[in-house]
C-alpha cells in the first residue's frame, strides 16, 4: 500500500526570483528534498543513488502552479509514492502552506543499473514498503 | 501562425549532477534560455518582466527524458509556441543532440497586470506574432 | 557577543555535479540556508528580506574547498556572525562532516532601506544579539 | 603570457531573487560560463573534465558585488587565467554593465588525475597558452 509522507520545506531566498516568489523550477527543489528524505526515512536508503549497482533516474516532470510562495515561509509537502510498473515509480506531489494547495505535481523515476545504464527492476525494499 | 524557434544551448558542469548527466530540473533551465530569446528577438520585448505593467508567469511546467546529455555537449531546443487563450501561451520544446531527440515539455505561460497580480490579455506584441 | 550556530544540512543531489561531488557554488547554498535558519532561530526574524523597510544584500562571498561532500551525506555548518560596522555583518563557516573541516568561507552583508536602496544602519534585534 | 577573454552574458529570470537583483551566487555560474567558453575557444578542450585522465577542481572561490544586475540585462564577464603553480590555475574575473564594473572575483582551480583524486601537473595545452 502506498503511504503519503509530509516532509517540512522552507522557502529560501534562492528559491525565489525577481517576481518577488518562488521560481518555477524551485518547486522541483521541493519535490527532490521530498523524495530524498521519503527515501531515507522509510525505505532506509539513500536516493536516487541507492547504491553501488542501482540508481533511479528521472523520465518525467511535472508541476502546476497554483499559488504564489515567498522567502521565509513553511511549506507542506506531501508525497504520494505508487508503483507504476516493476521497473518505475511514480510519485506525486502537494505543496501546502497553511492550508492552501499552492503547487501539484509528479515525478517518475526508473530504477537502472548504473554499471550498464539500463532499466532493471525496482530493489526489493521500495516493492515491500510501496506495493500492497 | 506560430513558428518554431531554435536556441543553441551548451550544457555547463552545473547542469549535471552525480550521475553524470544532466539533472532532470536543468532542463528547465534549458527551457527559460530558449523562451528568453525567442522574446528578445522574435517580439522585440524581454520576459518574464516584460513591462512595467505586465509580467508572464508559469502555470505548468512538465518535461519528459528520453537520452542523458553531458557537460560540454551543444544541445538545439526547439521552441514552439502557440497561443491557448487570449491570457495564456504554452510553450512547446524538443530538445535535439545531433540529431536525435533527447527531451521534450512544455511551459505554459499566463500574462498578469504585475501591480494587481491577476490575470490580463497578452500584450498585443505577442499576439500579433503568435497568432496567424 | 557573538555566538556560534550550527546547521545541520544534508547534501542534495542537484547540490552534485558530473565529478560525483558537491559543486563548488553549492557550498553557498549551505551558507545561505544557515544564515536564514540563525535569524529565524536567533534573531527572530525573517532574512535577507527582513521586513518592510530593511533588507540585507551580499557585498562579498568567499568559499575554500578542502574535500569533497557526496549526496545523502550529512553536513554541519558553523556559522559564526560578527559586526563589522554600523551596516555590515561578517558571518564565517565552517562546515564539518564526520568532525572532518571540509570547507571554510564568509558572507559579508550590508543592511539597506529596501526603498531607497542604500546602506543604513542594522537593525537594533540583530545589533543587541551579535555585539557584546 | 597569460590574455583576457571577454564572454557575453545574458541575464537570465532564474539568475534572479526576490531582492528583484542577480542572486550573490548566481555570479558564479557567469565566472563558470566564462571558464568553459575560455577553454573551448582558446585551449580547444573541454571544462573541468578535460579528458579522461584529466579534471580541474575548485579549491577556492571569491566575489565581492558593487552594483546590480537585472534579468534581461546584457553583462560582459573579463576573465584573466594565470599558472599560480604547475597544479593551480587562478582566474580573475571583472563583470561589466555598459561599462560600469559590478562584481569582481576569483577562482581557483586544480587539476587532478580523476582516476585518483590527486593533484596533477596541469595538462601542456593549458601551460603553453598561459605561461609566457
Amino acid at each position: 500500500m502506498s503511504e503519503e509522507f509530509i516532509f517540512k520545506e522552507d522557502v529560501r531566498i534562492y528559491d525565489t526570483d525577481a517576481q518577488g516568489v518562488v521560481h518555477y523550477a524551485g518547486y522541483y527543489r521541493f519535490f527532490t528534498d521530498a523524495i530524498e528524505q521519503f527515501a531515507k526515512e522509510r525505505i532506509g536508503t539513500m536516493f536516487p543513488l541507492v547504491d553501488e549497482n542501482t540508481w533511479f533516474v528521472v523520465v518525467e516532470s511535472n508541476a502546476r502552479y497554483y499559488k504564489s510562495a515567498h522567502s521565509g515561509e513553511r511549506l507542506s509537502v506531501m508525497l504520494s509514492p505508487k508503483l507504476v510498473s516493476d521497473k518505475a515509480i511514480r510519485f506525486d506531489f502537494k505543496i501546502y502552506r497553511d492550508g492552501d494547495l499552492i503547487c501539484d505535481g509528479y515525478i517518475v523515476q526508473v530504477a537502472i543499473d548504473k554499471n550498464k545504464w539500463k532499466a532493471v527492476p525496482i530493489p526489493k525494499k521500495f516493492v515491500e514498503k510501496l506495493a500492497s
